[in-house]
């Protein structure tokens, strides 16, 4: 659906016949139809997913168990819940594919699938977690398209939430869709978003639907289309991890490179001193992500830094 | 549309024409469409919903703050969730309509509004939820519609539910359906139940609908329909608070009351020992609500009781 759907519709269309594709995200969550029809009177201004169960899962037991990536994977891999290869669920390519089906019908059908942003959860460690947990954030690999001023902003990443919203409350392998209406406000449908009996009672619904009526509904909503955001140009505020080394005047150097990258400092954790690395978690404020690359740069530069050790965007207001 | 909607699903069969009522449960929330269309292939097994947003805002009130009933009541009124007279809300007559509509759509036609058993939130008291909080619960006015081997249970309720399923983490305003389908599984419809846009957004959506065909969906689910059950023929899990004297035996009084009327004791947590008086907390195995009954009269029969506080219904496996 994500590659030829744009063709299919347009085939549809042409034979005047209806075209339907439940099942194509999160599974049994009836999202698609929500979008099509019950949301018809609202023009979509967000839509947030958790819609791949694999990397939920892993995320899941990573904070349960305390355990690495690698071991959470090898125990989705002997549950069945990820493939031998599991390179489309964890480096988000699954996401992007569906991620984009629900773009195109929140947004219009002009959106380009190679201009997607894409981050997985590979260099997710339970250290980040723990530090999450801290500031009182979960993690979730989220599907995230919004209409911003700039442009529709559609992308891929790992990201911490606040421990509140619906969304961090989303485990295991089921899936999420969140949104927000002009008119509805927020929505969010929670699910299972794979498995054979999920996936046929969306799929028996479309059945349903083209048996009792033949009628045209659009893909995409009327909705004018604004320009695709590249990431680049998105407001973010960012987790950052840096091991540093325990002299005198680190903290100073790295908050000054911040600084001269208009890299505004929300709060600071520093763990470890005494031991080398030291290790420094930074909280920013909202900040242009091609600012803080800058000052990223900057930092690596440092004689007193070690490495950086991961780069986490923040959704304070999902 | 709880009390004349199956005189109106009768009177629009007849003349043949299409009769929609998206907005009559959880506001923007599209769970109507999602039980007549989505769910088509599915019989529903279990729906719960959060669909007051009054009483859901007063409880998340009293359990963030600390405060009683009564002033989250007044907060709530000056906000204009809450009406002069909050009978509807606090009682759990309104979730009992919605409740009755809800039902219907998931089990079948023929069930009686009247037949529903309704208890409110008014005897909920601070220290209730901070126990909650202790032993891992979320207290929720639930609507409760589930197919049992008995037949259909329908009621209202406040009830404990583990602080990690996804209908804890509704708070404020918001409503929340909750269902479990034997195809489509777990699923949950998230957002705001009450408010001009969003309740505008679900009667566009009729609109829409009606615009763009006149076919006929029914209004019942096609599954037989069984009894609706007795609220003392359920199965329920309690919590149970009672003050007593600070005397020696006081425990093993109450625990053989509770045992002669075959009501088995999960945990108990004892409080305020050397004060007046001792406040004892019973977490029950599941039992008939019958038995826990007959126990509860004889418990307040005791002379070392002063009196049965509260007794709250657990959902261990909502």
């Amino acid at each position: 659906m994500a590659k030829h759907g744009q063709e299919l519709v347009r085939l549809a269309r042409k034979e005047n016949v209806k075209f339907q594709f439940e099942a194509s995200v999160a599974g049994g969550i009836p999202i698609i139809k929500a979008l099509q029809e019950s949301l018809g009177a609202n023009q979509i201004t967000k839509i947030i997913g958790i819609i791949n169960g694999t990397s939920n899962y892993i995320l899941t037991k990573m904070v349960q168990e305390g355990i690495s990536l690698e071991e959470a994977l090898k125990e989705a891999q002997l549950k069945g819940y990820a493939e031998a290869d599991p390179t489309n669920d964890l480096d988000g390519f699954d996401v992007a594919y569906k991620l984009f089906i629900l773009s195109s019908l929140a947004f219009g059908s002009d959106l380009d699938l190679n201009k997607i942003n894409i981050e997985g959860i590979r260099n997710i460690e339970p250290v980040d977690l723990e530090y999450g947990s801290q500031l009182g954030y979960t993690l979730k690999l989220l599907a995230i398209g919004k209409e911003t001023e700039q442009g529709i902003d559609v992308r891929v990443q790992p990201t911490f939430i606040p421990e509140k919203h619906p969304l961090a409350s989303v485990s295991d392998v089921f899936n999420a869709v969140y949104l927000e209406g002009d008119s509805v406000g927020e929505l969010m449908f929670y699910g299972r978003g794979a498995g054979g009996l999920p996936t046929a009672s969306a799929v028996c619904s479309d059945i349903i639907d083209l048996a009792l009526a033949n009628k045209i509904r659009g893909y995409a909503s009327p909705a004018k289309i604004k320009e695709q955001l590249e990431i680049t140009a998105t407001i973010n505020r960012y987790y950052i991890r840096i091991s540093v080394q325990d002299i005198p005047g680190v903290l100073g150097k790295i908050t000054t490179a911040f600084g001269q990258n208009k890299v505004s400092i929300h709060s600071v954790i520093q763990k470890g001193e005494g031991e080398e690395p030291v290790l420094l978690v930074f909280v920013t404020h909202e900040v242009r992500e091609s600012n803080l690359r800058l000052a990223i740069d900057d930092i690596k530069a440092l004689d007193c830094v070690f490495q950086v050790d991961n780069i986490i965007r923040i959704e304070e207001d999902v």
